[in-house]
């Protein structure tokens, strides 16, 4: 093997290790810190309503950089514990610091305007995962 | 630029694409159950029977196969809107046969003659996320 090929290797190998590795930690190994807000809105809310409410959620993380994920959906559990929740969504921050930009942001405000007057109950439970 | 050079750069990219690919994936592509479990536990139940109540939670994935992804921890919120809830834990499946495989399973079941009597209050919802 020249030494040409033999650098080109280590480069082959570095790079691939790099991404792989960088997959990895955002997939569990890196702590980060879970926002989980749950809600349950208004009998008068109308469907298309709660729709555009989703909707607006799931936007934010296209306008708030702190957000590094984001996952939602509505409640299909089977052990009727869910206390009247309806719809379940969990934002990521790095940490607390990527919180503290999320919450008085003014789009994350916007949207705290337009969901407010269609809840009946809100919850909130954040929580750093582990190293 | 020779042939040679050239197929190694191919390769370079290809593999680092993989690697990237299939680490994105793991992270958020694939849709999996959430389960989400907060606990309030009784003012009489002692701090090392919380220790104790979290670490067998903690086993689960050990002793149960369908369960695909586990994190819990304390809550950290700041918003006041934890409605007493002070201990969160999400477990993953792969899909509800995953969950029917986890409920009725006997280490699961030995657990939740552990918590019961420990729990002021309990919620559970659970959501799929989107692929």
């Amino acid at each position: 093997m020249t030494s040409r090929r033999a650098a080109y290797l280590v480069v082959v190998l570095a790079l691939a290790a790099v991404a792989w590795t960088n997959g990895g930690e955002k997939a569990s190994r890196k702590s980060v810190l879970r926002h989980v807000v749950l809600f349950q809105f208004k009998d008068a809310t109308p469907p298309a309503k709660v729709k555009e409410i989703a909707a607006a959620f799931a936007a934010l993380p296209s306008k708030i950089d702190s957000i590094v994920g984001f996952e939602w959906g509505t409640d299909v559990s089977v052990e009727n514990k869910t206390k009247g929740f309806t719809h379940g969504f969990v934002v990521s921050f790095r940490d607390k610091a990527g919180r503290a930009v999320y919450l008085p942001h003014p789009a994350h405000q916007e949207f705290v305007k337009l969901v407010g007057p269609h809840l009946s109950d809100v919850l909130v439970f954040d929580y750093n995962t582990k190293e």
